[in-house]
């Protein structure tokens, strides 16, 4: 039997930046469409130009090599035609391969909301399509309330699903856009939707209002619909929209679904699954969530000793998929053997190599395992992470030390009467038995302290010359009082390459020195820097 | 038509104890048991006693006064009798209402891992529940991978099922231990076991890997089973368990469920859920998911300006069930995205009040915008925003004016040659013509700085005492070398009230200290205290 093509339609930069606490700016827009691309989604939604500046440039190229670079926007508005709407010219003038409408399709709505007749509201829908696609791009339709329209007035929701197919929609979607839709309502509704419009049309934008969006995009491609709207981690107004962090493992990897439908994720875009998720996550600069299915840190770990036992036996006891599947790794709460054997596997990873018998190996596991404890944490710091394990080994040797740094911030009134802060940096660094103090400003404490750090490392600054900042991320753990705060840093160099280092204190500017301090030292590593008192 | 009753079984202190870094004291124990016995619950399973202390402890008095309290065990083991086998003997002898005991169904699991003829477990699963029946509880048995099994061997697993049912169990549930059936799948498995043992028999143990736990639960409803077994907030093993926070407002609120079916939660029961949820996880001491169903803090939050306005016309326009019917409340984000119509709605909300034809009120928007243009987020910091539009109103007297700070953080050697980091500050304010000087020490740069603006405060000091820091949040925007600062500060006062405040600076403590400063402010308008120069 031949496996139904089913597209993923990402809507992470559009419905996703909805959420509460999201604010993309173009550069982040630029590097999650990027990652979408690589992933293997077909099409990728990235907002609605004309809306706002940053979408406006956003659209301003195309931003995708393989998947459908897509913009939102709205149908026509009434009472003028489509070469005259200006909301419609700004999307249509965006460079988009597809175009996505919103239109509506609940009578209520229809007549209260936009205030116009139903007729006219199906009259819309038609031209929106047909600018659309004699504009060159490819047409679709968001049916905005579809499944409580159809409740309402199914002949009508019919109507206005029709008449986006007839006027030549590649794509008419049912939105369940308060989330309130039921999977076997889905089921019902999409099959008499189906009359309307061929299923190989049809597509499903779910809300997460009741925990059911996947089940309801589920619920939607076993009924016969072929395309589904999703975001990553589930991103979206209030709950969030489908997950597709979710629903691509499961349509590649469960076999019932895997036999019957088929999609554009490969084997190895699902094995960067949880790493995209991470990253996408950082990008947030949120905590990940630990019970995400698939990707999640707990998603594959067991604490009952019980299973953990059967577990090693046979891993299909008490594990649905294989986690490697999609680039996650069993964890067993309970064994310290696993915990080494992690540890091992994570040095080879990141091309440490190193002797299974080695006794510093137990001594390097007990460090991690106590600074982890602390608030360290390696899974973003790999940098970090290769330096603890090799020194761990001996195979990091002493560089510079810095023996004391002051940072000072000052608020006060300048000559001209103007409110400044000033920050401003001095550090003493000892290398090969000199002591080189330098003083710098920043725009802050942690920026001054780096450039005063940096400023002067004797006979070392060449290795460094190159080394620049690209990332700071702050984040507090336990809160309060007795907060502790977790610095990471990433940085770059003329290569091209680019690593994160971390630093824990209850401190801030004792947090950042450490990280800052990690990612100098692994540069001089890198760039083969030697050791004090060896020659150059 | 009269509607079908569904029993709800709580499993939290028992399958949620095996999440990953969920530890419950007996206290603990004792707190949950109780909140579950309000909320309405028919089961609450506390654990397996005799197989650790704490649960031993916890069963040797009935902790709930309306549920059933339910003990967990084992199946008695291959040869010996029932009275001869101490695992059992140690969960009949706990002080409980009902036993549920977890047996194997799958073929593979009971030759392989338990080791057993497939005849001796169908007896080992007879004699443990006649055993339980025997000693007065009410018996139920956990059909443990009983999905799985049913697709390897489907006359065994139904054997199992049925053989619970003949010896007398009042429950036989069917688990999904390791979350990867999907509901189309547990909706055909349902519906054959409901020729083994009687749907009003049948319960259902959903497990969330695939994101599916909630719609397996229901999915099994709608197909005849009668008991849901789930855990608050969705804890449990892996992913989770299903969660009955989401199911609970769901069964209860959703017209085509609640005229089917019944629960005993009652409505003042399902207006206390989003109290009790976030009081579990703050029992959990760990951060509420704001983008959970029903009870997430963004659960009814909305962004996007077109549909705020549409919801401050008619509600269910955009929400699916009214928030206070689950003890939530709307939010309409004052944002970038919004308009007017948010700004007055969360002004009402807050309290303030304000003439819609007030032309301040423009001046308050555009302020907004421009501010969250520069990185400031209200969404979080309700305080700050309150001030921020009573300035606009003219609402806020001068109280002090912070002439200038200054914060040094040293980290050197001390005298006994140690490594320190020291972190002090000097705060020059001014009350009331007089130039007010304190310094402090703090753990960090924003601990000092805090000490040293609340040292000293002249008249203004006897409204402040009782104000006190409880969180501090850092997010970097942008990243890079122009990364701006957004700084969230929670502060707390005798009256147990909290509130938020925010500020934003590319300098940390700069931005510490607009958000330290507006929360001395909120707190002194608060207290009443009076303007500058004027009398106490």
């Amino acid at each position: 039997m031949s496996r139904a093509r089913v597209h993923l339609f990402d809507t992470t930069l559009r419905d996703g930046a909805q959420t509460a606490g999201v604010d993309f700016t173009l550069h982040d827009k630029i590097v999650v469409a990027r990652l979408l691309d690589r992933l293997g989604v077909d099409y990728v939604e990235g907002g609605y130009p004309g809306a706002n500046p940053t979408d406006t440039e956003f659209f301003a190229e195309k931003r995708t090599e393989r998947a459908r670079f897509t913009a939102f926007g709205m149908t026509k508005r009434a009472g003028r035609s489509a070469d005259n709407d200006p909301g419609l010219r700004g999307v249509l003038a965006a460079e988009a391969d597809a175009c996505c409408f919103v239109a509506k399709t609940w009578d209520f709505h229809v007549t209260h909301a936009l205030g116009v007749s139903l007729d006219e509201n199906l009259r819309q829908i038609r031209e929106t399509v047909r600018a659309a696609v004699a504009a060159g791009r490819e047409a679709m339709i968001d049916c905005e309330h579809f499944f409580d329209g159809f409740k309402a007035n199914p002949a009508y929701a019919l109507a206005c699903a029709h008449a986006a197919y007839e006027a030549g929609a590649r794509w008419v979607v049912l939105c369940d856009t308060n989330g309130g839709t039921l999977p076997h309502e889905v089921t019902e509704i999409v099959a008499e939707a189906a009359h309307a419009v061929p299923g190989d049309h049809l597509g499903i934008h779910a809300h997460d209002d009741m925990g059911l969006a996947v089940a309801n995009s589920l619920a939607a491609v076993l009924a016969g619909v072929r395309q589904i709207q999703g975001t990553l981690n589930g991103l979206g107004e209030r709950c969030g929209n489908a997950n597709l962090t979710t629903l691509i493992p499961t349509l590649k990897l469960k076999p019932d679904l895997a036999e019957r439908f088929e999609i554009g994720v490969t084997d190895a875009g699902l094995a960067s699954l949880t790493q995209l998720s991470r990253a996408f996550d950082e990008l947030l600069n949120r905590p990940s969530n630990r019970y995400a299915p698939y990707v999640g840190a707990n998603a594959f770990a067991t604490k009952a000793g019980i299973h953990a036992s059967a577990i090693l036996k046979d891993p299909r006891t008490y594990e649905h998929v294989d986690p490697a599947a999609v680039g996650n790794r069993r964890r067993l709460l309970v064994s310290d053997q696993g915990g080494k054997s992690n540890l091992l596997a994570e040095l080879a990873r990141i091309g440490v190599e190193a002797d299974k018998a080695d006794p510093r190996l137990d001594a390097l596991l007990a460090e991690v395992k106590a600074r982890e404890a602390q608030g360290y944490s390696y899974e973003g710091a790999e940098a970090s992470f290769a330096l603890l394990a090799k020194r761990a080994l001996g195979r990091v040797p002493d560089f510079f030390a810095v023996e004391s740094f002051r940072v000072m911030v000052e608020r006060r009134h300048n000559s001209l009467g103007e409110r400044v802060t000033a920050s401003e940096a001095v550090a003493k660094v000892r290398v090969d038995g000199d002591t080189l103090m330098s003083a710098a400003e920043g725009i802050g404490p942690v920026n001054a302290l780096d450039l005063a750090l940096r400023k002067d490392l004797g006979r070392y600054q060449p290795y460094i010359a190159d080394l620049k900042l690209t990332d700071y991320k702050v984040r507090i753990l336990n809160g309060g009082t007795e907060a502790v705060t977790r610095v990471l840093i990433e940085s770059t160099d003329a290569d091209g390459e680019s690593w994160t280092t971390v630093g824990v204190s209850p401190n801030i500017i004792d947090a950042s020195f450490q990280a800052l301090v990690d990612s100098m030292v692994y540069k001089l590593l890198k760039a083969g820097a030697p050791a004090e008192g060896q020659p150059s």
